[in-house]
C-alpha cells in the first residue's frame, strides 16, 4: 500500500479498516530499512495537516502507583463523555525487561477492547531518543485518526519524564500518600515538570494522603519560589501546579482529574503558552533528532572507525588529550565535505 | 616561541619565567584562530606526560556563601602544608556580566600574590561547553608547572556544577546554615554530586548549623538509599558523603576540612575508583567535544545553511515534520561525505 493510501485509511477508514491503517503505520515508522523510512516521511507528511488538535497528556509515577488502573478510569470516562482515547508509552527499559509498561494489554481489560480507544506498548527497542521519536510520530496517526486524547505514559527514572515531558501539553505525576516519595520525585527533576501532582490510593489511608497533598503543596511552592527562570517549566502567573487527591480503583476523583486538566489547558491556550509551548517542543525534537544523527553518522563513518579505538584508547590510558583527539577525530570526519565544498 | 619551548618554560622554568609561560600557554589555548589551535594542540601533547599527579577538587556554592573567603583559608593553609595551589573558574555567564567570579582578584588578597598560588578567572567566552573545556585544558597546564591542588570554582546553577563535576577527582558543596537552601541544592542535582557538603560561616547561629547539618545529613542519606544505581556518584561501599562546619572567615575548620579531603582521596585511590573516575572523565570530554563539533560544523554547512531557515519555520509552523525535516536536512549535510567514500 502507498504512504498516499495509508494516510487516507487512517484519516477517512472506519472501525477495524482504521485500526488495520494505523497498525501498519506505526510498524511501518518503526522499522529501521533505509526505504521504509522515506515511505514512513511520506506518510507523515500526508498526515501532518490532521494533527494537532488531541489534547496530549503525559502520565508518570513510578511502578506500584496505580497508573494502568488510573488511566483506564479515565480513559472510561473520557469515552463516557464523547472523546476517542490513544494511550502510548515510552519505556526504554522494555527491549530489556520485555515490556513492563503496556506490554500486558490485560492490565487495561475493560479499555484494551474498547472501540474508542487504541491503546499501542512502547516501541521496544534503542536508544531513549529513538523510543521516543517513535511514540511522537505514532502520536501523529493516533491524532489524524480523530483521537482526541493522547495519553503518553511512563515509568518514574528522570530521563523519559523528560522526554515524555517534551512531547506533551500537559505532564501529570502520579504518587503514593507516602510523604518520602517526594524527595525522590524532586531530586529526579520530575516533579518540576509537574502541572498536575495526583496523589492516587487517598482511600487507603486518608490521614497520610492528606498529609502528603500539603507537603507536595509546600514541596512545589518552595521549586516555584525559589526556581531559576530559565529552567521554570510554568509562568506561575498562569498557573501553579496543583495537588489532588483520588483513589483510580473505586473511580473517585477521575471527574476532578478532568476538570483541573480543563482548566490548565484553556489557561494555557488563552495565554498562548500551549502554542508557544508545541513550536518549543517541535524545535527541540528536529535537533535532537539532528545530533543523533550526526553522531550516528560519526560512528559510522569508515576512517573515523578505522581510528577511533586507538585514539580512544589513548585517551583513557592518558597519552592523548581528549580535546584533541577529538579535534583529530572531527578532522578526518569532516576532511570529505571540506574536499567536496 | 614554539610549543615545544612553551612547554620546556611551564614543565621547568622557575619563579616568573614559568609564570609568564603558563599565562602565555593558556592565552594560547583560549584562542579561536586555527593556526593557533594546532599548536595548542601541540603544547598539550608535550604537556600530557607532566599531568594528572594534583589533586582536582571542584568547589561550588551560590553568591554569597563565602567561596573565596574560603578558598583564600584553603590556600593558604595548603601552602603553609608545603603545597602549590592553582584556583580556576567556570563561569559561564562572565561573558555577560564581566566576570562573577575570580574576576576581581582582590576578593583574594593574600593569596592571590603569593608566589606558590596560581589564579586564573573563568574563560569570559562561549558556551558552558567552550569554557569549560578551556578550564580542563588551563587544568594541565597548571598541572605540568607542578601545582599539586588544583582549585576549580563554580556558582550554583546546576549545569556548571556537573561540567566541573566532570574534571575533578573530588566535589565539595558550600552552603548557608539556612535549612530551606538544601532543597534548592537537591532540586538543581547539585547535592547528588558532592562528596562532601560544607557548612560555612556556622559562627553566626551555631545552633542553625547544627540543624542544617543534621537535615543534610539525612537528605544525603535519603538521596544514598534511595538513588538509582545508573545515577550514583558515589559508591556508598566506600564513602558516604559528610556533612561538616565550618567558618572560614575565622579559618575554623579548614584542617578538618583537608583531613576530610584525603580521607576520601586515599579510600578512592585503594579502591580504584579514583583512576575509574579520571577515564571516564577523559572519555566523556573527548565525546562532548565531538558532539559539539559536529554540530558546530552542520550549523556552518554551507547546503544546510541555505536550507534551515525554511524548514526550522515549516517545524515551527506545523508545516513539516520535525523527524522528517532533521533527516532531509542530515541528508543533505552527510551527501558530500557519502560521494567521497
Amino acid at each position: 500500500m502507498s504512504p498516499q493510501a495509508l494516510a487516507q485509511g487512517i484519516v477517512d477508514g472506519q472501525a477495524m479498516a482504521q485500526r488495520r491503517a494505523m497498525a501498519k503505520a506505526i510498524t511501518l515508522l518503526e522499522s529501521t530499512r533505509a526505504d521504509h523510512r522515506a515511505q514512513a516521511d511520506e506518510l507523515l507528511t500526508a498526515l501532518l495537516p490532521h494533527t494537532g488538535r488531541a489534547l496530549r497528556l503525559g502520565i508518570s509515577g513510578v511502578p506500584g502507583v496505580g497508573k494502568s488502573t488510573f488511566i483506564e478510569a479515565l480513559g472510561l470516562y473520557l469515552i463516557g463523555q464523547g472523546h476517542r482515547v490513544a494511550v502510548l508509552a515510552v519505556d526504554p527499559s522494555s527491549s530489556v525487561s520485555g515490556g513492563s509498561i503496556l506490554g500486558d494489554k490485560t492490565r487495561m481489560e475493560r479499555l484494551s477492547v474498547h472501540e474508542r480507544a487504541y491503546i499501542r506498548p512502547s516501541p521496544s527497542s534503542g536508544t531513549l531518543g529513538g523510543v521516543a521519536e517513535k511514540t511522537r510520530e505514532a502520536m501523529l496517526v493516533c491524532e489524524a485518526a480523530g483521537y482526541d486524547v493522547v495519553i503518553v505514559e511512563t515509568v518514574g527514572v528522570g530521563q523519559s519524564e523528560t522526554a515524555v515531558h517534551g512531547m506533551t501539553d500537559m505532564f501529570c505525576l502520579l504518587q503514593l500518600p507516602n510523604a518520602g516519595d517526594d524527595l525522590q520525585a524532586i531530586k529526579k527533576g520530575v516533579m518540576e515538570l509537574a502541572d498536575l501532582v495526583v496523589i492516587n490510593k487517598a482511600d487507603l489511608d486518608p490521614d497520610a494522603a492528606t498529609r502528603a497533598q500539603a507537603q507536595i503543596t509546600s514541596s512545589l511552592r518552595l521549586l516555584g519560589l525559589h526556581g531559576h527562570p530559565e529552567h521554570m517549566h510554568h509562568d506561575e502567573r498562569i498557573w501553579h501546579p496543583q495537588v489532588i487527591r483520588i483513589s483510580a480503583l473505586r473511580g473517585q476523583g477521575v471527574a476532578d482529574f478532568w476538570a483541573q486538566v480543563q482548566t490548565f489547558s484553556r489557561l494555557q491556550q488563552d495565554s498562548g503558552r500551549w502554542q508557544h509551548k508545541r513550536q518549543q517542543q517541535a524545535r527541540a525534537w528536529m535537533w535532537e533528532r539532528i545530533d543523533a544523527g550526526l553522531r550516528e553518522a560519526f560512528r559510522q563513518h569508515a576512517a573515523v572507525r578505522q581510528k577511533l579505538p586507538a585514539l580512544s584508547d589513548a585517551v583513557l590510558q592518558g597519552r592523548q588529550v581528549p580535546s584533541a583527539a577529538a579535534r583529530e577525530l572531527l578532522a578526518v570526519f569532516l576532511r570529505a565535505q571540506e574536499q567536496a565544498c
